[in-house]
């Protein structure tokens, strides 16, 4: 079949209106939050699960990439078309959101914005607690694949926790179910926690029975300050072996707080090597108690300045400057490297100088912010990459931040995913064994590579993460 | 290889003491919690992965099956050596228990029994929620294999969700570790996960790193007792559509209530049809009030009786009748069926009324019991394997057991396992293509079926679940 036969068959499959051929159309879907380029062939909006199951089909027959996408916010690279073929446009997929209250599940469709599930599950009294930070923008699809989870991992764990069933089309083009909706299942392997963090490449989501809680009746925030880095780890620890689990604990380093404060005046203390904004959730009384329990550790810690929000306007102006770090370091530069190594908690003092001495090393505009509870840092650097010079010391310095991760006992990436730019960095977490296991799944469920192909495993010419 | 050769290999790599080939001992290791019996042609009391490694490689070359086996408490015949070969005894393995206070972690090996881990982990005043009601026997090996979880997979999760991290022998023989020690971790596919809960077919554990959180500070419990079965199912629901998040909650049948009444003398109401233990637990302040508006829950839906534990002595009194439940089935026949049909928790008031109704059509001992938050329903059969007639009846009450959670939108199994009994039931619930996406990563990984083979994938003979 040739060029024009396979365009014509896909004309069977969908309307023309959803296939998007134009110039200036593939060129919008030629790049995400991360930084590279890949123009697609095509680009398809695929409005029903057959669809995407004879597009697969197809594809699967003639070798053409797939690549699935949502909102394109990854900050790894995992929409990029980089081997051309076609995009699957998954935003424009009719919108389905039940929250099914007795239950306790929302059932959703992959083109529903993550902040719209927390929407509709709090008007009824339910809590969906994953919250990636582009949550009021980024699809539940894509939040899915990536198992991106922001800050409140540490207490009630990532995306995956709660996901308890998926509707998937596999890459060869079957539509198959995996879980179901109840929290315990035992019948056979886990697809659904395979397929979710997968990165699009053993399936795609055309449905997802998401695991409610209730919504917790109250919650209390603090901001502490503290003069040394140190003294911060050590609150953060205390707090932890003293019985209380806060809902987050977010951490700035010292340059970050400036960025933010040259951004908008937030009243960040300047002088302050860290600070630490810490939620607590659950019932009032409980929390009354733990968040008091809370600032006292910090103050056994040192903290030179303790900040317990009164009312919701306290803690809007306390979370707000948290909000503010992506677009103060966004100010900074025109381009962004973002990463989120994760090291075991004990290790995020150690982790920070590591990165501040290979932001001294290297001489990069590097700030450090991230969930201090679960030890996912966010390492930003920020530079530009017409600089080339600067971006090779970009990528010398990145390679030594997964370097230190690893060697503390950590991994290369807490929630943004492998993708692209850190598959070359696969095999020295996980070694070669490990990685052959992971290739022995892909290679059984996508024999023709026809399935998100170049991402997660390296190539072997692919050595490099920034210049790509 | 001949037989001879493949023994003096074995021999190489495993001290004599260590090889079990008395027809004694291979009995021992014949059977399980279930009611099968198959005879090993060896055992194997591993002590290193290393050893482990070297086994399965000579198992894998000469198509020798291999079979895992902890403390063999599996209801669904999990360990059984169904195609002789050899037994892997690992609750001999050398046991490990590590608590990480500062990072709430809890390094095991697999030969640890599961109860141990609990009471280390609370003399550090940390907690780790799952808890099989075997697990004062059972090895954590396999409570991760099988996935097992017990009462508080409601509020705190499954098995499933504690394990971050891996060590594991594959089929093959390679030793590769999967996940670490943060609980965010996306780099690659989430094999942890997809290895706890194989049931031993896809590798042999080593090692594990458990997640642990902050011991709740105490905990209240109450029974109540309804004249009708449908009032508890209301009071269940509305309990968990109130905000409260229990941390068990379960669910005893007249039949159950009967057994256990004629067992040990409880003080449990033989007129109701259904009691309901309730256990909340966090902050002293708060569970007060929970426990509370339970109580004036379980009244306001009729609850004929219901006693708030005013102490541990209390407390352990209404538990004590809970945990009777398994012996005092055990005295009512020799052999015990225990299923655990598992359905979306607004099914459950159904499920009950189509078990009960099975009970009558095949005029069988059927008792119902369950992990009422959670959807995990345990009717038991009771009845003798002797008696042939009435093993067939069994026989079609299970299929139709199976039928009826399927057609309410639950599960075969919701933490037994699939292991050997249920395995003809796997395409109902999965479809042909779920079964086959699952069977897809069996074959990349142990291209020979030398890993527990004539588990979870139904050979096209078996048809039956209990006549084996």
């Amino acid at each position: 079949m040739d060029v024009k036969a396979i365009i014509q068959t896909i004309q069977s499959i969908i309307p023309e209106q959803r296939i998007l051929t134009q110039l200036a159309d593939r060129y919008s879907y030629s790049f995400d939050a991360s930084f590279g380029e890949y123009l697609p062939d095509l680009v398809i909006q695929p409005q029903t699960k057959e669809e995407i199951s004879s597009i697969l089909k197809l594809a699967n027959e003639h070798r053409i990439p797939i690549y699935p996408r949502g909102a394109a916010t990854s900050l790894s690279g995992g929409p990029l078309p980089v081997e051309g073929g076609i995009v699957l446009d998954m935003s424009q997929f009719p919108k389905k959101l039940i929250i099914d209250q007795e239950n306790l599940l929302a059932i959703v469709s992959p083109s529903v914005i993550t902040g719209d599930i927390h929407k509709l599950a709090e008007e009824g009294d339910l809590f969906y607690p994953p919250d990636p930070s582009s949550s009021h923008v980024s699809t539940i699809g894509g939040n899915l694949l990536e198992n991106s989870s922001g800050p409140k991992g540490l207490k009630y764990g990532t995306t995956k926790e709660y996901v308890i069933g998926l509707e998937v089309v596999t890459p060869t083009g079957e539509i198959i179910r995996t879980g179901g909706k109840t929290v315990k299942n035992v019948t056979g392997y886990d697809l659904t926690r395979l397929i979710v963090g997968s990165e699009g490449t053993l399936g795609i989501v055309t449905e997802a029975v998401l695991r409610l809680i209730p919504k917790p009746q109250a919650r209390k925030t603090l901001l502490a300050s503290f003069g040394r880095l140190i003294d911060s780890g050590h609150a953060i620890t205390n707090i932890l072996s003293s019985g209380i689990l806060p809902s987050a604990m977010e951490l700035m380093d010292h340059a970050c707080i400036q960025a933010v404060e040259n951004y908008t005046k937030s009243g960040l203390p300047l002088d302050a090597e860290a600070i630490v904004i810490i939620e607590v959730d659950g019932h009032a009384a409980a929390i009354e108690d733990e968040i008091k329990k809370c600032a006292e550790i910090c103050r056994k810690e040192n903290a030179s300045d303790i900040l317990v929000a009164e009312d919701d306007t306290e803690r809007d102006k306390i979370w707000h400057a948290r909000k503010m770090v992506s677009p103060a370091i966004a100010k900074m530069g025109p381009t962004k490297i973002s990463e989120d190594a994760t090291v075991p908690r004990s290790q995020i003092p150690k982790m920070i100088e590591r990165l501040h001495a290979i932001r001294e090393k290297y001489q990069l505009n590097l700030v450090v912010f991230g969930h201090a509870g679960d030890g996912n840092l966010h390492p930003n650097i920020i530079t530009d990459k017409r600089n080339i010079e600067e971006m090779k010391r970009a990528e010398a310095a990145i390679s030594e931040i997964f370097e230190a991760a690893v060697e503390l006992g950590g991994t290369l990436s807490g929630e943004h995913g492998i993708g692209l730019l850190k598959a070359p960095y696969m095999e020295m977490e996980l070694g070669k064994e490990g990685l052959r296991f992971m290739k022995l799944i892909k290679e059984a469920w996508d024999p023709n590579h026809i399935l998100n192909p170049g991402k997660i495993f390296p190539k072997p010419e692919q050595t490099r993460v920034v210049l790509i």
